[in-house]
Formats: structure tokens, sequence, C-alpha cells
């Protein structure tokens, strides 16, 4: 996270993990999902709690997935099935079941499919939000092989050269697990920032950089830009709006990571391409560009360590890899460097003991919800 | 390619592809290549041509060949072989051969694999220079598969606040068929910039964009720079002589794409570590930030449409995904919104009819070297 969006310590309020599970779970439960789904959909948001990665677990998440459910745009009992299926691949149907409770059995198919044939790859059409992607490839990673996620999302992106949007952010996670130090861990959108970002940005009223939003002909903004003048620009625009409205923004169009076409614009826009297809396509879903977008499609892929090399000598090779970064003298900003999962590493271990830390406002949305859906308060 | 890399007209020949086929062949063969490995090569070679990827093509690459024969860096008649293998998966060890060799077969195993369970995925230890990744992708999207292509190269990248160089450019392939479009075909360095393009900026006296390289501390330049500027910084990066002297420069130190960490360096910078994971470790090989790297390590892999979804629905719907890029209203910038591999097939269709465009210093150098070693001469 990036320190402009500290959050003050006034604001915060630390819940114990035991108890933020059993109240998420009874939640979720009264909109019809099975106890075992709701497990499940309450694992996958504590862990991103718990890592550190507050954009998607029960603060911004637990609400939209209740949103979600009383517009009917989610199924909270999905007869989820494989259409297709070879020895290492298979092709699921989720009947719009959310991508919390699909996807780690997805995972799960895959990691059985890699230990008979050394690969299992699973793509999944007609499906919800996926939460942070890098929950599902650590099933891969805790089972000793190499796991991969992908989201094709609905539109957020501009193209590079383009007025309009007409890709989602489209996330990649990798997972690699390590022998004593943390696994590798990467999870990050295919724009130069996530979309909850910008809604993080207006609640805490910091400028957005440059790079990271279009304007409104589509054209980069390279310099720094505050709530208040984006909302000047375009009322439509207007964040704090939105964001009072109780809704997710989406209001603002998103640049590919790179920004502009000479920083690698290019690149950032075609790896959003390539999870389109791996994730969206290639299950049959009508992708975000044509216009014909409906829901998310994913992928998630395991591929086993053991048949490409003993699994103890990569696990041993990949400490000395990460060692290898975290002894890497800094440069002149002066900061540790490290790796995709190291840092979350650490914040579970804390979090786990000290509770997880929510903005006060959440904890009065969760005093309200529970109050309104007569199950048990925080 | 960016528009500052422009070439002038009067410093161009050009040259028949089947000329410039037998010329580039025989040159191979006088290392001891067997001929039908020298066939393979120089297809890699005379595709990158084609397709308007000269960095990787003739100009840059069958010098740099040469002078690894030269200092017995590269063997030209590998015993190269599967050391490990499941039904979809396999590691070979390629016995110090060239990429350009060995990659295209590795992708064949991969695609016989994945014809039987849907997908192939190998991984290359002890391995020279791979060429133009997506050569060997498109063999995966020419059987009708998604194919990706990764390689792991020698340290050129500063990661994420580090102050030295620590990964290499890593770069990735995909490539997926469509119907009676141009298949999407991306091949892109996990730096800014390819490290072959700053010796053409060296070559055609154009400065560095920013966000391209960084400076002698490892912090990026967020300016742009003249090649003279930088030479005065550092004498010991003096590309213009590196140039002259006739060897690839890698003299300067460059960004992850996404530049700095707000633009999303760190993506760049993790996307590398995952090339290093799956085209090294997995394989077994010693990468670049642990000081003890050696040789290049790949990883190919293809996925079966079929194994999926109907292809010809697959294909179908690439069609309908690609036409709504090129139809995208364009930004101020007035440029036409394109996919990966949209340009490139473009220019593979005019170059196979008006001849392979060299600068006239390769041309030159050719003349030179078929005398040294009496072949056919350009």
């Amino acid at each position: 996270m990036l320190e402009k969006f500290h959050v003050a310590k006034k604001d915060i309020v630390h819940v114990e993990e035991k108890r933020l599970r059993t109240v998420t779970k009874e939640i979720l439960m009264t909109q019809g999902i099975p106890e075992k789904d709701a497990i499940l959909a309450t694992d996958a948001l504590i862990k991103a709690d718990l890592r550190g990665v507050e954009s998607h677990g029960v603060s911004n998440m637990l609400r939209a997935y209740l949103g979600a459910f009383k517009s009917n745009s989610l199924n909270p009992k999905p007869n989820w099935k494989i259409v297709k299926e070879t020895p290492s691949c298979a092709t699921i149907n989720s009947d719009n079941g959310l991508g919390i409770v699909v996807a780690p059995q997805a995972m799960e198919i895959a990691v059985e499919k890699a230990k008979k044939t050394g690969a299992g790859i699973v793509t999944m059409n007609n499906c919800g939000h996926l939460g942070m992607l890098a929950y599902h490839s650590m099933i891969a990673s805790d089972n000793d092989m190499i796991g991969t996620t992908m989201a094709a999302c609905s539109p957020r992106m501009v193209p590079t050269y383009s007025s309009v949007r007409a890709l989602g952010t489209n996330p990649i996670s990798y997972s690699a697990p390590a022998d004593k130090l943390p696994d590798f861990v990467f999870d990050a959108a295919m724009t130069s920032v996530a979309g909850n970002k910008i809604v993080l940005a207006s609640r805490l009223n910091v400028p957005l950089s440059p790079g990271w939003i279009a304007d409104k002909d589509g054209n980069p903004i390279m310099k720094e830009i505050s709530i208040d003048e984006l909302n000047h620009e375009d009322e439509s625009k207007n964040l704090e709006n939105r964001y009072n409205k109780g809704y997710i923004s989406s209001s603002v169009d998103l640049l590919p990571f790179g920004g502009t076409r000479e920083i690698g614009s290019h690149k950032g826009y075609s790896m959003a391409v390539v999870v389109d297809i791996l994730a969206g396509i290639l299950n049959g879903t009508r992708t975000a560009p044509t216009g014909e977008y409906k829901n998310q499609g994913h992928f998630v892929a395991a591929y086993d360590i053991d048949a490409f090399m003993d699994k103890k000598e990569f696990k041993e090779l990949m400490d000395r890899y990460l060692q290898s970064f975290l002894d890497l003298p800094s440069n002149s900003e002066g900061k540790k460097v490290v790796y995709a999962g190291y840092l979350e590493n650490i914040e579970e271990a804390k979090r786990s003991q000290s509770g997880i830390p929510l903005h006060k406002e959440v904890v009065d949305w969760f005093k309200k919800i529970s109050n309104e859906l007569n199950t048990e308060s925080l």
C-alpha cells in the first residue's frame, strides 16, 4: 500500500480475527448461502484483511456483495458445473455464483489434475467477483505448486491511444512456495492503480498520482490531480458523492500500468488482453470491449513443481533467490527492497495476534447491518 | 516501434527474404551447426525481420551469436535432452545450445502434450538466447492453441527501491489465434524498454525517454536524457564507444516497466520475478540476483483451445473481440488504436513482397563476414 493511503490511528478499531469471521459468515448466510460456501467466502475475505489488502476484505467487498445479492445479480446457491474437461483442463459454468466461492473449488480441481499430469488449468464463465486473487493462487503454493489466477472484469481501462475505456482492471496473480522465507505472492491490477484505490483516495482526500487516470478524452493525466480538481473537470465524475451514495466508484477511466506509451502502457494494455483471453474468451465469456459484457470470467492454474524438479531443491533455491532481493542496497529514496508477498506475510502474522484494523466507519456499518439482518453484532 | 526510432530512407537497403535466408543459414553452418538446426535458427531470425522486430533479427543477433560461438560460450551441436517428464510437463537440459534452436523443439513437445492432456509446459535450463519470443508462442497458436514463452535473462533491471541491477529484462510473450483477423501476438520485456532499444537510440542519436533508465544510484530518471548527457554523467556508460566496439551495450541500468513505484514499477519488477521462477528456478537455473547467473533459462507452454471450448467458436469470438479494439475512437494524440500483433502482421505481408529493409551498415557487415567465412555473399 502506498504511504499516501495511511489512515489516522484515531479512526481505527482493532477486531479479533475469530470474531470477524463469525459475524461475516452469519451475514453471508442470511443471503441464502449454504454454510460451507459461507465459510469459504469468509475465509477469502478475512485472508485479505489479515494480509493488509483491505481493498479486497470485508470493508469494501462485503457490502458490495450484499448489494449484488439484493439486486439478484448474484446467485447465492450456484449449481456450478464442469462443462468441458480433459486430464489437465476444465471449463466451469459458475451459474452466477460468487467468485470467492467457486474459484477456490476450481483451484482444488486444478491441483488434483496437476498431481496426476503435472498441470491443472481451469477457466470459469458466468461468475461473480473473485476477491483477492492471491487467495486462490496460494491454494496451489500451499500444495507445493506454482499457482496463477486471472480475472476478466468490467470495463475500466482505456487502451493505449483510445479515447474511451474498453478493458477491465484485469488483475493477475502468481504464487510460488519458498522454504523458510515467506512465499512469493504477487497480485496486481493491469491498470496503474486498482479501482478501489481511487475510492480510498476520495475517502482520505489525497491527490491522484500522475499516470493513474485519463482525462475525459482518454489522454493520460501526467500531473498530480486532486479529487476536487477532478470533480471540477467533470461533475459526473464526482467521486465524493458516489462514495457517499454507498457504491464503489467506477466513474474514473484508469490507465494501463505504465501510464503512457513511452513508459510501457501498451504492455499493461496487452497483459489485460491476455487476461481477457484466458479468463474470458477461453470459456465463452462475452468480453468488455465488444459491449456485450455481462459477468466476470476467471482463470486458475496450478503447475506441480515435482513435475519439473525436486521440490525440496526448488524451495531452497527460492529462499536463496528471495533473500538476495532483501539483501539489495537501497536507492536514494532509502526504502527497503522487498519482494511481492513479503510485507503481506509480516502483516498477517501481526494481525493474527493483535486483531484486524477496521475503519470506524466500517465498524458502524457492521453494527447497522447486523441489526437489520438480525445477526450477531461485531 | 516508437516513432523516434525511425531510420532515414537513404540508409536502407531492401533484401529479398529468400536470399537473406540462404546467406544466414550458410553463415550459421560455418559454426558447426547441423543444417536442420541452422534452418530452424534462420527461420526464427528472419521471422523477426519480416515482422518488423529488427532488434531480434539478423542485424543485431547474428553477429552476437557468431561472437558467442567464437568465444565458446555457445554449443553449436547441443545434445539437449528431457531430464524430467510427466504427461503435461517436461524439463530440458539444453546443453548450452542456442535458444532459437532448442525452444522451437520444446514448444513442439508442449503442443504434442497439449493434444493429449489439454496443456503442455516445458522449461529449459542451460540455454542460449531465445531471439524473438513471439516466434515460439506462434508455434502454439498456429496449432489452434494459446502459446506463452518467457526468458530468464542476465541482470539489467533495477528492482523497485534498489540501487543496483538484479534482474533480467525477462520478456513475456503470449499468442492466441483469431479467425480472419491477424492473431493476437504479444511479446515484451518487463523493463520499460528493451535493452536493444538503448543501442538503437545511441545509433540514431535520439534521447532516452523519462522512466526508461536509472541513474548511477538506481533512482528512476524521470526526465528526457540525451546520450551525450548520459555519457557526461558517467564515462563508463559511454554508449557510442561501446556500440562502435561492436558489442551490444549492457552498460545502462533499466527500470522495470512502470518506471516509478507510483506508476507501477513494482508490477514490472514482480512480473520479472515470475519469469525468473518459471523460466529459471523451476529448471534449477542459478538466477541473476543471487550473483550465480551463468546462462539463460526458458519457459514455453501451450494450452489447447479444444480442451476448454469449441475452437471455431473461440476464433470467431477472438475476431469480434480484436475488431472492437480496431474500432475504438482515438484520444487527442490521434493515433489508431491497435492490438499486439496487428501491425507486425501487416509488416510481414509487406516485407514478404518487397523485401527486408536492412541498415546499410548491416549489409556491409554481411559482405565482410561472408568474405571472411567464405560463404555466398548477400
